[in-house]
């Protein structure tokens, strides 16, 4: 059990005026620090200095980052010296989070997202699949013209970094009657995929694969783990989702093996630079379909997001174990 | 057990081409009728008459179909009044069928185009709640923009026809996290349904319907059920999807829904006349997505659908019962 009050708790202000009425159903009397879209940082309406002992815990809910807060809060968490931040994205690599996993603050990261990043990649798979641009052509030119499609149905699927993204990618992909291979450290089986293989036993599933699908963790070991000899090795024609981060992929392979004809068709969800620089090959590339960071961004993730954060608020105050907890030793030792 | 030979089994040539051998291992020496692609009905090179006792069986293949051999092949049928008919299509009701059927000839229908009709309803609604022409959009402008979206996850699907294709939709839907209510007249349950609903139960259905899907097969019953009053008693904004017959549909009332804002988009890939017309108000409506009766134009349906024919082919030789017999009620009496 441990004994917070309302008034330890640090939170966006919008994430408290959703959820506030049951934060205060959890917690005893006080008045929660808020970070305002304004930038405030108050307390009862009045502005209050980040500085140790201020607040424990913490709510960086997925609207702080799409409204660009995030940086500002994550500053506040770190000033504060709290105990533990649930972050609202699955990834923690903003370099902040290293900084308050250094200064010993207990983080965990949110799932919330991934319902609807395994619906971006069946979204984009499925148009190419279907002969999207073509099939609007069809329409705009009043000509009835039969397109066949290719099917999902029978493709073999290659998805690396088999965890919760993974998952919603890979029962997606079956339900349509596809072949999953998911590619993760910790092998096993897992209930949405064909088989599981160990990272060093990729390259058999890739020289088959139709789709391969990129949701790992963004690491030393991943950084640019599509280059060049990844693209090579390759089913020619293969199509390749990033749903992960930027830095997974090589983008000058990418688009030297898309140019060759080696790769099919890249849907880029995820870049290495963000926002992406108007001048960049990738905006107008025709065998690539771009989205901007948007996977998150279905209309269920604010909802599924705060009953994260209440879900582990509550086993914070009765001592149980935080879901999603960040393993410290993810950061490494520089 | 029926004695036929390979020269009682009436095919069109290409598929003859694809499976010959294995028919040839079914069935005693003889040579088959073939339907020549320019035309021509051939046995052994030689032009034949379609007339009595010259076939027994025959594969309308969905090759001819798509070819516009169909209405020639299905006339030769009758002419040569065979005993057993495999159609390549789901729905019989091209009145050559009901002719088939009049003149005591058995008819078994496909339902090999099923899964690839389930992908196409998906990726449709997919584009359509992802903002498709918006995203387009937005990569075509090289402005980095967050397009939030809506899930399937959560959203209410009804699918009128809860046969083989509304199967297929409501497996899809609801492994994406959709609550999927089966409208069909035999009632019962079906695991790829939350629940099932009589026709004549479907209107509660329908206020809270997200997405409705037609998939039933065309009968003077269903005739235009999606009229003005079905419209107006669907929740505000849905989405529907047309994957059945284009008489399913008023399509003035649909254009008029649309236009009013009671309806939010539709996905048709079938029309009233088709091909369509070019002067037709549907190919440029911007809440139309339309396809030209492609959904069964996967690139597995060729094969699915040989494999269907071998199958009742071995059925028909062993005296078992047809898989997919069509009910020869069905075509009424008048």
């Amino acid at each position: 059990m441990k004994d917070i009050s309302l008034s330890d708790v640090f939170l966006y202000a919008p994430a408290w005026n959703r959820i506030g009425g049951q934060i205060r159903d959890m917690l005893s009397s006080g008045s929660p620090l808020l970070l305002e879209t304004d930038g405030r940082l108050i307390r009862n309406g009045v502005p209050v200095a980040a500085r140790p002992g201020v607040g424990r815990v913490a709510w960086a809910s997925p609207d702080a980052y799409v409204d660009g807060a995030i940086n500002a809060f994550l500053d506040h968490c770190r000033a504060m010296q709290l105990d533990w931040v649930q972050a609202g994205s699955a990834g923690v690599d903003n370099p902040r989070f290293a900084a308050l996993n250094a200064a010993g603050i207990q983080l965990t990261t949110s799932d919330a997202m991934v319902p609807s990043i395994g619906e971006l990649v069946m979204a984009g798979v499925l148009d190419h699949f279907q002969r999207g641009p073509e099939r609007r052509a069809v329409q705009a030119s009043r000509q009835w013209t039969l397109l066949p499609f290719r099917e999902i149905a029978g493709s073999r699927w290659v998805v690396f970094g088999f965890g919760a993204i993974g998952r919603e990618v890979g029962h997606r992909a079956r339900a349509f009657g596809a072949h999953v291979t998911g590619i993760r450290r910790s092998g096993g089986e897992d209930p949405a995929a064909d088989c599981i293989v160990l990272p060093d036993g990729a390259l058999p599933a890739l020289a088959q694969a139709d789709v391969v699908v990129l949701c790992a963790p963004l690491s030393p070991a991943t950084r640019h783990m599509a280059n060049a000899a990844f693209f090579a090795a390759l089913k020619s024609g293969a199509v390749i989702v990033n749903v992960g981060r930027g830095d997974l992929l090589d983008e000058a392979a990418l688009i030297a093996a898309l140019d060759s004809g080696q790769m099919g068709h890249a849907i880029l969800d995820v870049v290495s630079t963000e926002p992406l620089p108007p001048d960049s090959p990738i905006w107008a590339h025709p065998k690539i379909a771009l989205t901007c960071h948007v996977a998150g961004l279905g209309n269920g993730l604010i909802a599924r997001s705060d009953a994260l954060f209440l879900e582990n608020l509550g086993r914070y105050l009765s001592g149980a174990q935080l879901r999603l907890a960040v393993d410290q030793r993810l950061f490494g030792s520089g």
